[in-house]
């Protein structure tokens, strides 16, 4: 039988992290706040190490393990936020890390997993060539495998977000937060209605890349096929482990455009002086596009993370 | 004979401005930390309300204004960030707020001070003309003329930047801030060597404005002719009250090219994914080019500003 995280898993993950993650701050704009009608309060994940929450549910999978097991170093296959989050916090505890990346991965993304000394196994971009590589990595080295998001550690990592926001801000009346695979979401949804009940627990999702939309209105489990947006740490859908966090935690989800997600982003930069990716805006868009009926709510928001290439911006 | 504020004044000040105002956060990255090899504390005015330290000053000049005083507004001339700033301090006060800007300032800053609630003069462009203007429109309103940095209360104001990071950041051994008018620079310097008398004070100018690095060294006031640089919060030049300020309590000015303004300006978007302006990039500049001999330390560092248009940005 599958086990879920409790809210004590999520405090105990927070206990462990501690002393690795950066506390980060609740940033607000007066000027936002006019313009939207109601309170926000921005979770600042984007100035989270590695820039992203990320590291949160890295570090708590990392930190958990036996040292018998730590040992042998952890793997994942993963182009993004997780494999660099994953690589700090192996290289904090001082073991070894494989990430397996597609070959046609950015340059960038590349170069950040080996600055943090991981070591990186190539293979094609198939969703079966990754997932066979690491299955053989894992075999060769005995690391252990640490799924992005379907995993027990890393969503009690991605929880302590919501925990730092709710304990820091009295009387939220909503928690946001947007949905890709989920972790961030069924952390946040479980550390919210543990800590405040009454509270409404709502995600943002890109229109392109809405599997945990349809899949929560139909309360069966419906990936994505072939998603495309911008949010591009939300082309992944939602796992065996956290839908059923989210159905029963969650209540609302809502999907916004792109031209939203980049508006909202760019609203974002200007109004408060601080750099997310797409991915973080699409909360925030759903609120600017008029789609919640927030007016007067004390809102807080998860921005997820900041990694963007400041070379391709779409404004 | 001309007060010069002390470190009381800027306490005073403190208490005066801070409902008002955001105490900032103080950022730091390991990563930065690495590839200088100090350690270095930015502490992020850039998230100041009006984005950037401007507001401090400009809040601290409105509420000191007597009720009399006050009643009939007050009235600056300025194309940047202190309009805006004195705009915002004085609807606080429910006081009205006389802009004189030059006719070809870009329309996003007139948008900006007008969206404050501000009355905009426009005058041509010329110093003598915003000047006059200023004059007449004083004249006409009684409105108190609050100078965006060579006046008592601003500087104070200003030191409350410094203040804050020094109580919330042990052991500083430098704290750094840019220069232009020496409003910043002067508060900055007081409040440090109050604090701190052993640490250091070192201001970064940029090269293609460096009246306060001439002035400095000559021991007297030399402004700028023809000042050019990026780093457009950075041209003006040192006034009656900021030079003296600076000369006493003020170590070292280096100066930086505009190719290390914008290597630090975009450094610190990418690592720490906060917006800066090309002016809060030039103390940061001075070390990544090795300017200074600061290995090992530990640095505050003022990031002055986050107003910049996003539609042209320098890399």
């Amino acid at each position: 039988m599958t086990t879920f995280p409790t809210f004590s898993d999520i405090e105990k993950a927070h206990e462990r992290i501690r002393p690795f993650i950066h506390k980060t701050p609740v940033l607000n704009s007066q000027s936002i706040n006019r313009i939207v009608g109601a309170e926000l309060f921005f979770k600042c994940e984007n100035l989270q190490k590695v820039g992203a929450f990320k590291f949160r549910g890295a570090c708590n999978s990392v930190f958990s393990l036996s040292d018998d097991e730590a040992r042998n170093g952890v793997c994942t296959h993963s182009s993004g936020n997780h494999a660099a989050a994953l690589a700090l916090a192996a290289r904090m505890r001082g073991i070894p890390a494989y990430i397996v990346m597609p070959e046609n991965a950015p340059e960038i993304k590349k170069a950040a997993v080996a600055g943090y000394g991981a070591q990186i196994t190539f293979c094609t971009s198939t969703l079966e060539a990754r997932e066979s590589t690491v299955r053989k990595v894992a075999a060769q080295t005995g690391a252990t495998e640490i799924h992005p998001y379907n995993n027990f550690n890393v969503i009690c990592g991605q929880g302590t977000a919501a925990k730092e926001l709710i304990e820091e801000i009295e009387m939220l009346e909503v928690v946001m937060s947007p949905v890709g695979g989920g972790g961030l979401l069924s952390g946040t949804a479980i550390a919210t209605k543990a800590l405040m009940p009454n509270a409404r627990v709502i995600a943002g999702e890109p229109a392109g890349a809405d599997d945990a939309f349809r899949s929560f209105y139909a309360q069966t489990l419906l990936p994505s096929i072939s998603p495309r947006t911008i949010a591009d740490g939300l082309l992944t859908s939602l796992g065996s482990l956290t839908f059923p966090i989210i159905l029963k935690n969650v209540d609302l989800i809502v999907t916004v455009s792109e031209d939203e997600i980049v508006a909202a982003m760019r609203m974002i930069w200007e109004r408060m002086k601080i750099i997310i990716e797409p991915s973080s805006a699409v909360p925030f868009a759903a609120i600017l596009a008029n789609k919640l009926d927030i007016k007067g709510k004390r809102i807080g928001i998860i921005l997820s993370g900041g990694n963007v290439d400041l070379g391709k911006l779409p404004f």
